[in-house]
């Protein structure tokens, strides 16, 4: 009886897509007006999703203050009123595009996690753009 | 060809998080807030998702006026401005976090439902925390 | 030049709409499920406006933080994961409508502003109902 | 390491639920008030998941704007402010229920994706009520 | 100490914007697709908003669920899953635009509230356009 | 007769808040983690309300497609992916709080409309966070 917690978080930053060893016409034609070199930013919203047994003590799959702390400890503090490219070191060699985003807020949750229990994450870069991994 | 339709409502009740077979500093230093004696309450949100064949008659998996009765009859009736704790059989032996809730919806939709279709089942306990469940 | 900034808050709670005074059956025809002993509950969306001139130095109407904070003195460690009838004092004599507690809360938060900044409150009991007061 | 992108569009579109095979009486049994022969509407809200394997070059799945451009030039430049019933070729033999809709918006996006990319469709006919194809 | 409740409710309806007093090119011109002759259509959203005293007895400005049958009675079943051109007498020598529908729907609803109570009428064609009326 | 009709928008920009003749300390007293000197940003949610008289002819009080427009070329094309400090006039000597920014788009939009419409503003700096100005 696999039940999944979901919890929602958010944190804003600053961030810019390009390739140092591209021009910028290559920059500019791949990346659009995300290229901009004096950054740009989002309210990035975060679903993170841990599908795991019902506790049957408790009712919990895992407590979600612990789950909220757990998000607030690897990514708020990490990521919120940050410049991505200038000062989260995951990107220092790599496109914060939502989809690297989303992979690096993965691989900072899955330690903390049990085994059995399965993670997935859902990042929102605007209301009408996101993206989701799981692991997979 | 197998299609979800998925259908949004909600009720509003009261609970609280205890085990009577705890003492009190256990219940506080596990579900806080939530084991206050005089209960508090939510909105819970609810989205039924079931998956079937369209039917080629009539284009539909399912009518939706036949799944938001059933979700009426079988939930809002039952949960809505109700104490869950007191009030709601289910809930007699079993503590109403999310996640016992939303096991405890499914099981009751469940034999109201083709055995080809799937059946899952989301939770909203606040707009931050939610769960899902489709019986695996 | 006077500016509005406006601060998203939640809190639950369980209340019951009922009076003493009068029978069942007068509040059950008054208040219909509201009434119920046992007590429901809510997810309560609060939107706090302040509105007044902007501090030509810091380019602020009110620092956000400091309304925040404000909100979680005054009203999320009052009211949250409360049952309002019981436990919260302003309502031992004061039916804990959507209309009351919108004026209660307003009253709570008034003396903390400066007198020439304007206050209203906007407070959801569900997502379809809502009210709203401005002390006039 | 698949990631799903996702996109959310819309679109504004009148219908009606009828077989021209059946009398008004199955026609009113069976799609209810959907079945009125003057037509009534709805605002399409349209999620478009496409998961494939991040491009390490770009850091995209696949470029967002193209994306977008996709779903205009197929979905919405066919489909907004246009009568679904009498102007959709798809709709000419197809009942236009939101489960037919959402099958024709998958076949018509499927073949411009790369075959190691996954769809999926999900499309809201009213806030309440939604429906999700993957082609399986 | 007036206090504004405030209640959201929807219809879906189809309708076209034209004047049979122009040729096509000027409807056209002046309405775009939203003259389309076989009509496209909206989910609308509504939100009634009254304000007036609170009945010291009760604790309401006005009981919900009379405001939620008023809507119903007066608007929802004259508007719902209806042709607002071809079924809607209020629009038989009016367009449809939202503007319009807006002022329709405070004449209806203005009659059968309290002198002393004012009323506020939003209506949302699509998420992004919407329109209010106060009878000022 | 007046109506207000009312268009959502949005752009996404990066800024940081701080002023050159503060030193570091005042700087982090007074504006804490937004004054970053590598910027942060946000997605903006644009609210424009335009209030005036319905033209009888059109049944419109304002073409939305007008404002529509109006607001892409005044507001969008200019802070769009841009860094407010760096790249927006306006904000060369004007912190970016955003009562500021709703300041400056009041007064970018205030000349296009006519002198008998009202104009109001409402920004969303984050989903919990926002002003309104209305030029009073």
């Amino acid at each position: 009886m696999r039940v999944t917690v979901s919890r929602k978080a958010h944190f804003n930053a600053a961030h810019r897509l390009y390739r140092a060893d591209w021009d910028d016409a290559k920059n500019e034609s791949t990346f659009g007006k995300c290229s901009n070199e004096y950054f740009h930013g989002h309210n990035y919203e975060l679903i993170v999703h841990v599908t795991g047994e019902i506790n049957p003590e408790t009712g919990y799959v895992m407590d979600m203050k612990v789950l909220r702390d757990l998000i607030k400890s690897e990514v708020e503090d990490a990521f919120d009123h940050k410049n991505l490219n200038v000062q989260v070191p995951e990107f220092k060699n790599l496109i914060p595009t939502a989809e690297n985003i989303v992979v690096v807020i993965y691989n900072k949750l899955r330690p903390h996690l049990e085994t059995q229990q399965d993670l997935e994450v859902v990042l929102y870069e605007t209301p009408r753009n996101f993206v989701k991994y799981n692991g997979k």
